[in-house]
């Protein structure tokens, strides 16, 4: 089984992945969670460590603020990780309830225009060059404010952060079907962010996260558009099966998620130099966090390999030749195959564990920081 | 206009209304939120002056326990509201992280069902005859448990609790199809309360949220179901766009909310006797919560107003004959008529304000309270 | 009532609405169905003569090609309509199993491609100027064939069929959810049309559908959006619960029209010179056609003027204010209007029936046709 | 592998499956389709000859009306299938445009309940036990008809078809969320067909069509469900993406599928003696026919043998203990697992082809019939 096309990809995971999440009902904590960034890097490095697929790990801003930041990144190094996307956050502060970079309120889109230049300050002391925007604005009521007004509104800021980011600086503008507003969102679907990152520049792209379409909606259709259009920056991968569910990537629909990954494979974005950034966005509610996080990069590799034992050859020639069925069975060959023991084998070659949630489950990390991290209050969340 | 339909119609609304609600990302806080069950009795008891409508009041156990029932009760009196449907919770505490009456532990189920016998206390000493139970249980991943093994120890649990009720107590069984958890919920759909009220015997019946159904759901098919089986216990009434919005009642799809009241009317169920509690739950995130109920439940009140004047003579000729655009239309003239003077007449004739959401933004209210809740900690939420 | 907003707004009427359609498990059909495009505009022009609003019949082509234009022009000249849109139909025809300006085979791409000359010819003989693509293209099977390679296809068959066309034509495009293919269609979204439209130049503008979304989608959201790119070019009008299900526009979701028609007012874009061609397409399958097109034009007018009944100052103010419930409620004031009477009146003075569909039934007009057209072939239809 | 579950597990094949079948566009034609139920039971015979797991075929009338039922069953025995299921059809004449068995006519309902009278009798020349009823009948428009007034109309005419049915006949009726009447649906959900079971006997069961349910819905709750109250029927096998798609099974959410073969298996469903009829219920629009059958029994298959490789032991212990990911896992660790190779030994050592659609390729059975079956006219379709 060939699986070259491995070589050199990785998934970025975030800090909050590792902190208290949940839903609105009720966010439930565990012993041993982290109580700062420090803490959330040394969680994640378990994750890097145990598969080798994980070295880098998006911050959340305030939420991650330090400071000294270059502490903070000799930790980082000391783990064998990295900084990855620098996250803005403009939904947790009782200013922004009708709005942030839309909202009508000039003084408030200053303030969140301000937090976005924070951000990019602090990209430059970490080196990261994503900034990942995403816009929770909306409105819950017809009539509530005007939708073009908020349009227009929400190009003028974006166009003053674009301008204040530096020329090695991506903008990465997410898009969200719905929640936490509910009559609308300022920018639902991935037309609205493309338009917009049209017009800022070539330094904009548009963040897919697979969560966030409506119900039914070819996402794999959108990967390929916005390939095609060279603007896919990155992904933010997790399940669902209603809403934003936010569960473990692959768990809800693997089939959906392989045929992300086939067109992935298909436009070589899975290569580094294709300027994909991979990764996940997801809450663990309810199991243990670093597994999930383990069992969530495995699981988008495992979609990968098996995507690229497509025979393209093969397909190529039933597409042409308009067989439909048989088309489709080169693509279900490819799903079906077992590619579990060909990653255990190579994942051993690597010197890493064969069963990287096991050897997590082995290592004791989990007793031992339940022990350690005693007092202090526990980080909690975001989406 | 007739409107003596409108005559003993009345909408209970839920104590938590009025403290802080949100959504997963942030609850938003105000100034002169209600930091106990009294603060929340003298809100809602707002509500029913200013429009008399609502004079029952849902309370919500453990968020609305006190010391002295029969001071509360006192309170409600005074403030000429009742005490209406007691709320369980069995999602808000770190046992309940794998479900409450359906958990895989017999001790966490065992500590579910007490809740609820100290509900039924709770009843006993209000003088409350419905409890309403929302099973927040369920699963996040396929796999989590055994989905059969869950109703199992439902139904078992369901039947303790029921056998601990008295006579002149109904429990009311809530359905939702995802949240809290999203891979499965353990009572998704009116089928299963149903089967498991059908199961407990005849003082079960089932509560109908409005936003607790797949997309594309025709609620109105289910209200008139449940009607025909005796078995509609109660309403929630909110609004959604796109999954449990949990918004102002009649903001989202007005029309929707008619179809379900012409339903009602169409089967008498308005009418007192009937025994179906109309109660309001819904989240009031960003607007001001109590003119949010007060709107809610003037919108409940509207659409019941056009459901009543709906021209049942021609209407059933139309249908009869076969017309199908003529039987449309007779429904269509009763929507479009404009009630509003009527209801403010009506209102006005029975010493209430023609605007009750003016009349309370004019009466100081907020302000009043803003000045006098100082300190405390703000009552929040649930849906 | 001011209602001078509706002075020269006009909606468009399809030729296929009058004869019969269905879905796929039955068409039913009726006495009196047109057999040939005379007939299909002399039921259209009954449309236009009792309402007033509908003095433009897109055709279908092939459905309605005849073989001397200028003498069917003569006839709707006579009927007092004229001909609108002339839409191509690329679906009914075996060669397009596989897809149209997208298959993989280049000898069916260019049939499909020479069919759109053809209705490019038929525009330069009726006067039309308005070429609207709907492209029934998808996979209904993951795999079979290339996502990306037929977007490359339908840019390249585009371009050629917009290079073909008249400085004073417009290109029209489509998009659509899903059906009549299921794994993915090759012109989605919205995002997807303009993407293409940008593509191709000034001239090729986006045709909104209301029924080709999928669930919870703002479809208002949409309207601002492309009016705010200047690529809105129509409306597709009919109505739908959960698939694209044709409806009589208004029937199912009437405040959704309201929102919509709401957008155009802010927009100012139901005023005749701003290019936006409202027009219907609906099935009627078991309602009288002739009727259903009536009540579908005055649902439309309904909805624009009850949204140019919108007090936009009081709006403007309230959602500056961030006066969340006081800017909705402005809003629902002007929805909760009846204009019925209004409208009426309007009509009665511009010497038009009070009500448009009794006046319809007493002229004994399907009688009269049910009588003359006997033999021949009824229309069938398309959607 | 064990595969012994897989003993005796057969799947039924619909006789409408062989014969031309579409959309509301277009259905499109091939060459050898069969004309008459002789063909399609020849067609159908070629599915259980390379796969041995489909002898028996579903009739639908009148489509399959023949003179000699004695002839077509001697046909069918040397063709090595029988007759399964009979499907009743009142959907596809003028008369049920309102509706069959919930028409406002009660000649119509006599019409209709006498089709079913009809189709008992087809059974008893037949010896076929099940009569399938799918109910096309539902609205169009809010107020066409009374929800209730239908309920209670089917709930007659359906106990005169109970009454009508021998001791050993079942009566399997289907539920449908919408489509062909797109307002509302007369039997809408398994609840609706539930309770007419319940109110008819113990010889009427649900059966369960995959794609017959809203967005959303977690499908294999249902058959738990319906397991647990001994009322699952059959299945109608297909894949959706949207809505009622009638793709091949398995091919648009396999994982679903396999979940689904998951609840069987741990109701022992897959045996015989359950009483589980396990139908395909399919359009084949665009691929070839027979081959589709032959991959949708093989998908069917595919998915039981993994559900068959769950750790059962493992699973339990893991759900008992409360371990999340760890039941998620041996879930996952038997989907993951490829059971091709298993099944196709299987298959050899049964004396079957180890890939069956190649072998149907091979055969030359299409050209044959296509050279056969010349003149007459193409069966069509029904979903």
């Amino acid at each position: 089984m060939n699986l070259d096309g491995l070589d050199g990809f990785t998934i970025e995971v975030p800090s909050w992945a590792y902190g208290n999440s949940g839903t609105r009902f009720k966010v439930f904590t565990r012993p041993g969670g982290p109580r700062n960034p420090y803490e959330k890097l040394s969680d994640a490095a378990q994750v890097n460590r145990l598969t080798g697929l994980a070295n880098r790990v998006s911050l959340h801003i305030p939420w991650d603020l330090v400071d000294d930041w270059g502490d903070l990144k000799a930790h980082a190094d000391k783990l064998g990780v990295q900084i990855g996307a620098i996250n803005s956050n403009v939904f947790q502060d009782d200013d922004y309830r009708l709005g942030s970079l839309c909202n009508p309120d000039p003084a408030i889109r200053r303030k969140a225009i301000d937090h976005h230049r924070q951000c990019l300050d602090v990209m430059r002391q970490t080196g990261s060059t994503d900034l990942k925007i995403w816009l929770p604005d909306g409105l819950n009521y017809a009539g509530q404010d005007s939708l073009r007004g908020r349009q227009d509104r929400l190009a003028e800021s974006l166009r003053e952060i674009y301008d204040a980011s530096d020329d090695n600086h991506r903008i990465l503008l997410e898009y969200k079907f719905f929640e936490p507003y509910f009559y609308s969102t300022d920018i639902p679907d991935w037309g609205t962010s493309l338009l917009h990152c049209l017009a800022l520049g070539e330094r904009a792209t548009v963040v897919l996260d697979t969560g966030h379409h409506a119900p039914g909606t070819n996402i794999e259709f959108i990967v390929m558009q916005l390939i095609r259009q060279k603007k896919l920056g990155a992904f933010d991968f997790n399940s669902r099966y209603y809403a934003d569910d936010d569960l473990i990537v692959g768990s809800a629909d693997p089939f959906q998620l392989f045929r992300i990954m086939s067109e992935i494979v298909a436009a070589d974005a899975h290569r580094p130099e294709s300027g994909v950034n991979f990764m996940l966005d997801q809450c663990h509610n309810i199991e243990e966090k670093i597994p999930g996080q383990i069992l969530s990069v495995l699981n988008v590799e495992q979609a990968l390999a098996k995507a690229l034992q497509v025979d393209q050859a093969a397909l190529a020639t039933a597409q042409r030749e308009g067989d439909v069925l048989g088309a489709h069975q080169v693509l279900m060959d490819a799903y079906e195959t077992d590619v579990r023991g060909a990653l255990a084998d190579r994942r051993e070659a690597r010197g890493l564990p064969r069963d990287p949630v096991k050897a997590f489950q082995a290592s004791g990390y989990a007793r031992t920081v339940a022990a350690e991290r005693v007092g202090g209050t526990q980080a909690s969340w975001g989406a």
